[in-house]
């Protein structure tokens, strides 16, 4: 456990890759949640998605709650995009940092935004060498990065071509999500391992789900081969509209009280996640799945 | 991952560490899990424990469960106790593989059986002595191993200055219990270490809850090191009734699910055992919180 890395960086995902797939909530309170996030110390927040209202009525009103958020100097805000519609709306309302996701799995891809992959992965070539005219970066999701709902194991050679392409075309950072919680360990050494083989310098981001219960298993993995950048959702909000089954994210606060207690600094301070949660889950009015939102931190003992 | 062990032994603890946590059940429901437990695969099952029905009612006809159940000549079983009457009571039912608790903070020994940790190991002693005679083998379970409810933090050498207390004392095996979900992937490879520093051959059950979300991160960890012998609980069934706060172990269909997908073998069918948490949950009627219950295998598609 000696050779960790001395920090990693979270990218919190709640208010986007969260709340999009729970019941919609008032923009009110979503700006309430963005702005609970904003004061935790995490220095990255996925806040919107520009898609189409009646594809995602839960993201109608991504402009009001970029509007009316009171941003924090220190924190990166991001947004995701489906295809170039969306990311002329994230450009012009300000943001210089995107998202777009294109699946590895053909079928995934197709049942998602109604595309190949290689036809998404043409479109994302022209996003992001529009992106870049405006002086803004882009991140391509490989999702369904260790296996789709509907194929099953997706090859890692894939997987990896996907990245590469998309690297090629001039993405700025690679993120691999797992849609539907179909990784384990060795499937995240495997692929990190295939990834670096071709391209040892590129900057990846880990997006895991718990769907199966090894979420925090494959961060343990991850981080032992030096990855450093993880994606996460306060209470574990969330999970994949397109996925049957699919169940919560990866919680922010069970990823940094286990990497804390490690001597990993997140630079995000645990109680305040913790009261984010909570914030979540009386937003969203269901129990969410953190673990550490139940029981607290370790070191919160009981009176004898 | 390329040195994880080739197999695992997986101890299944539902029927006793589970039930002993919820609501009692009708001797009728124990023996059917049990025996739907008994056809998984899985080699060893903690059956029953044999304490005061005054303090755990739960257990109460745990001579019923015993003599009601069908015995699987592959299987293990194995029972709780307590105490030296606890365990006279096993013997004479013919068991031939007990264990018995102790927690390494005084605090929660306290709470949990009125004496001291000494004091305990002190009993503990006598009852290995009194096992050996009647043929039978004895595992000491040292609670608390990675932090106790009450007074945070244990010495990892006070943990292990047990344990050798109790393999002086002849203790066939040695488990580690993660009682309230205090253990991350580093305190785990730390108490391993030290342990093995003095004890290098003996053998070592580990017992993760996952009340703070990384149980099956610890898991891994422990594999990391050649750990092979884990206890789980069908469906995610159990707590710890002495520690507030705490949620259940480690779901053995979620630990099966992870290790086999990495090449390493438990002897159990996966689409059995989440047969057989559908029956836990069946039997105890609240949602379990066990994922691959919820989600299934990540080789079970959707048509597209």
């Amino acid at each position: 456990m000696s050779d960790l890395p001395a920090t990693v960086s979270v990218r919190e995902v709640g208010p986007r890759d969260g709340l999009q797939n729970e019941a919609p909530v008032p923009t009110a309170a979503k700006v309430e949640l963005v702005n609970a996030l904003s004061t935790t110390g995490v220095r990255r927040i996925e806040a919107v998605s520009f898609v189409h209202p009646k594809a995602i009525p839960q993201m109608a009103d991504a402009d009001e709650v970029w509007q009316q958020i009171t941003r924090n100097d220190e924190v990166r805000y991001s947004a995701l995009v489906p295809n170039l519609r969306g990311a002329h709306r994230a450009l012009g309302s300000g943001f210089k940092e995107i998202e777009v996701v294109v699946s590895a799995s053909d079928t995934h891809n197709r049942k998602n935004i109604n595309r190949s992959t290689e036809e998404s992965l043409d479109d994302i070539a022209e996003l992001v060498s529009i992106a870049h005219g405006e002086g803004a970066r882009v991140q391509v999701i490989v999702s369904t990065a260790w296996g789709c709902p509907y194929e099953g194991d997706v090859p890692v050679e894939r997987v990896v071509g996907v990245a590469a392409r998309a690297i090629k075309d001039g993405a700025d950072t690679i993120s691999f999500g797992d849609t539907t919680g179909m990784a384990t360990p060795g499937r995240v050494t495997a692929l990190i391992g295939e990834l670096r083989m071709g391209h040892p310098d590129v900057d990846v981001n880990l997006h895991f789900h718990n769907t199966r219960g090894a979420g925090l298993a494959n961060v343990m993995a991850a981080l032992q081969l030096g990855v450093a950048d993880f994606d996460s959702s306060v209470g574990g909000l969330g999970g994949c509209p397109y996925a049957p089954g699919a169940s919560g994210n990866v919680a922010t606060e069970e990823l940094i009280h286990m990497v804390e207690d490690m001597g990993v600094d997140t630079g995000i301070d645990l109680e305040a996640m913790i009261d984010a949660a909570a914030t979540a889950e009386r937003i969203v009015g269901r129990t969410l799945p953190s673990q550490v939102l139940r029981a607290g931190p370790r070191t919160r003992t009981t009176p004898a």
